[in-house]
């Protein structure tokens, strides 16, 4: 049977990882496909550079139609990136009948509604493995591991830049600004970090994965994101005193009345699995009904680990596009017409309905009955308090100092609730700098 | 579109577990694979008991062959046990064009081989998830996964109860006969633990995972296993002081001249993730040349999580049973063609063959010299040593003792060559006691 003939779109770092794996492991992964994969063209506006990567027998083109327009491709594989030409080309393929495996979690997580319909009508696959957490099957596990399950909620470290940088902070006890110029010097993060540290890039990865998890479309303006730039390292000092540590989680949640969906640093026991992965490691943690927690981790980024999920979805579609599209595995694990409604059964909640539990830092002043001022407050709101960690003020702010910091963890609060009475907290006169609030989340 | 119906055999835990959750989630289940997945037979001795969990609107029969030789059952599930009778029914519903759903890890680690050729020249699917790992779908993974890798080797905790006990020796301080008696009373251990406790269930396990990382029929009788049982409370504490905690692990790795596959009692660091998976819980690492380091974690057994694991297995049969045969994901990864012979290129080792690192404890007389012959044979023979912890004997003994315990940890050994250092130390006048040695893996 004559091989597998894939174009690829972009060869970059990722690009070069997909060529180079194939060719290094074309034995075993044909043995597995049942037929050989092949990338036979590449498109690249950096020509040289391509030729210099692919050699002699692979043809380099620098206008990405030529690959989608040639009748011997298969599959094309999208390494372009971005929201721009990678949609007008990844609708011309499909359009074209190519099957299409992309790694551009910003690309679907914005117009995947588009892209799998026009999939769908095709009778084409689209996949995408190589989205989220890089090397790890999650995708997999979610679209066709977990099926049996009434998912509950998934909590990932999905950011390997974030992850790193929050490490680095604990484990030296530096500030934000010094781990984020080390992070950008070691290759860790780029000159412009804006979309990892802000949580953009998480954003994107658990919107995918809640649409899968829930069987809902693809709503990233709906998900709520806060990155880490506001991080101190005494919250990462107090948490630990407390017996957490700070992650930064992209999460998903079944809740009563809808769908949680949002990514913000996140206190998590020290004693959880997920708390320990360290570094630019990824692990998501999923729970379902009848498996209970389950936890995936591995290299989230990087050329060979995202290759290694790019060439796995080269290897799904060598096996199983002959399969009945209408009964195939959807490209959101439901089928496409019982995709919950946005607007309807199962909307994603707005951040003010999202319950979770919160660490709440308040700089005082160190007199008597602040913290009877405060925790009232809390319980005119009906806010349980669950830990209290009041410092000395001469540790705080050093020998005679008048001011300390007041640490309350609370229990299950909805965050409307929490919004209101912190603004009543921020007025009083002894709270004496902006309130610092981390949720919290026990992952149990 | 008509519901897959689906004929199980064998209705104990598993088996309700597998009833009540394709109850319970059907909508969901349903959403996800197209067309609705029903139990509308079920067959086991204790048909009162049967008939008690499903309800009337399933038929029971005590006769499986009543099932298979239904027309309109389109998927049987084998969840009776044993090489016995499951191996016949197995094959006969095979013979009869249905597709096999079964968590009998003993009956295709021993006869998968026969079973699997039976599959593929009748074009049905056998899937196997539940058989390792439970609830993790760690089959999945590997299979489907991480084809794009050359697997380097997999390192797995697969045999909850051996992990409940040995949490609790190292968190208690217990030996293993109380811990034991605990674990039965507490339903983590059966009343006969043997196949358990002896390595045998995850030596089945690490059986069907090695054929799938590398690409080799299923060989049972060639895995190296060694069980728990004459593990002591000392040298889980002793591991604990060099920095390591002792777990049994299915291991199966790659070696130049083959593959290595045994299961025992291992030494990892305690920093890695799965030196912290306790209790019952299962977690497995798999090492890829292109992806690094992965792993999976998650409830290994128990009613639901195994039934979450044979939902999945059904709802993948629904997805892809219209797949051309012949290139639908193969049962062993592997087009079955392709499969290393099992007497050539990539034989599974003798355990002499193996190379790994070891810890040794030796009871020794307390006095001048004893160390400097230990690791002067260690040093004729060529092994190199990592660490030695020498005790006072008084702490070991008790007050005036005049023995001690002398730990050794070495680098990586060939197992031959250990087996003959550790009989000259053993003969050495002042070795007091048999000498335990307890292999070690950096998992790294």
């Amino acid at each position: 049977m004559k091989p597998i003939q894939v174009g690829l779109l972009g060869i970059g770092t990722v690009g070069s990882g997909v060529f180079n794996v194939l060719q290094r492991n074309q034995d075993e992964i044909s043995r597995r496909a049942g037929r050989g994969i092949q990338i036979t063209m590449v498109a690249d506006l950096d020509v040289a550079r391509a030729k210099a990567v692919v050699g002699d027998g692979v043809q380099v083109v620098n206008d990405a139609r030529a690959i989608i327009a040639n009748p011997d491709i298969d599959i094309v594989i999208e390494l372009i990136g971005g929201y721009g030409i990678a949609r007008a080309l990844v609708l011309e393929a499909i359009a074209a009948g190519k099957h299409v495996v992309t790694a551009n979690k910003a690309l679907l997580a914005v117009h995947g509604t588009e892209i799998f319909a026009a999939a769908s009508a095709k009778g084409v696959m689209v996949a995408f493995e190589a989205a989220v957490a890089g090397g790890i099957p999650i995708i997999k596990a979610l679209r066709e591991g977990l099926t049996a399950n009434r998912i509950q909620w998934i909590a990932g470290i999905i950011n390997g830049t974030t992850n790193f940088i929050l490490s680095e902070m604990r484990s030296k006890g530096l500030d934000f600004d010094v781990v984020l110029k080390e992070a950008q010097r070691l290759g860790y993060a780029e000159a412009d970090p804006t979309f990892d540290i802000e949580g953009v890039d998480a954003a994107h990865k658990v919107t995918l994965m809640s649409a899968i998890a829930f069987g809902i479309p693809v709503q990233f303006d709906k998900a709520y994101v806060e990155g880490i730039t506001k991080l101190g390292a005494a919250d990462i000092k107090y948490a630990e005193q407390l017996g957490y540590r700070i992650k930064l989680l992209g999460i998903t949640k079944r809740a009563e009345k809808g769908v949680e969906l949002r990514v913000h640093p996140s206190l998590v026991p020290s004693k959880r699995l997920i708390a320990n992965v360290e570094g630019a490691m990824n692990a998501v943690v999923v729970q379902g009904d009848a498996v209970g927690t389950t936890l995936y981790y591995g290299k989230g980024a990087g050329s060979e680990p995202t290759a290694s999920a790019v060439i796995a979805d080269l290897v799904d579609i060598a096996r199983l596009h002959t399969a009945d599209p209408e009964h195939r595995v959807p490209h959101l694990a439901f089928q496409a017409n019982t995709l919950a409604d946005a607007m309807g059964t199962l909307p994603v909640l707005p951040m003010s309905e999202v319950v979770t539990s919160y660490y709440l830092r308040l700089r005082v002043a160190d007199q008597a009955g602040v913290l009877a001022k405060v925790t009232g407050l809390l319980a005119e709101a009906g806010v349980s308090i669950d830990a209290v960690l009041q410092r000395e003020a001469d540790e705080v702010g050093g020998e005679g100092s008048t001011q300390t910091d007041l640490i309350i963890l609370t229990h299950d609060t909805r965050e409307g609730t929490m919004d209101a009475v912190i603004a009543q907290m921020q007025a009083l006169p002894t709270v004496l700098a902006p309130i610092t609030r981390i949720r919290k989340e026990e992952l149990n």
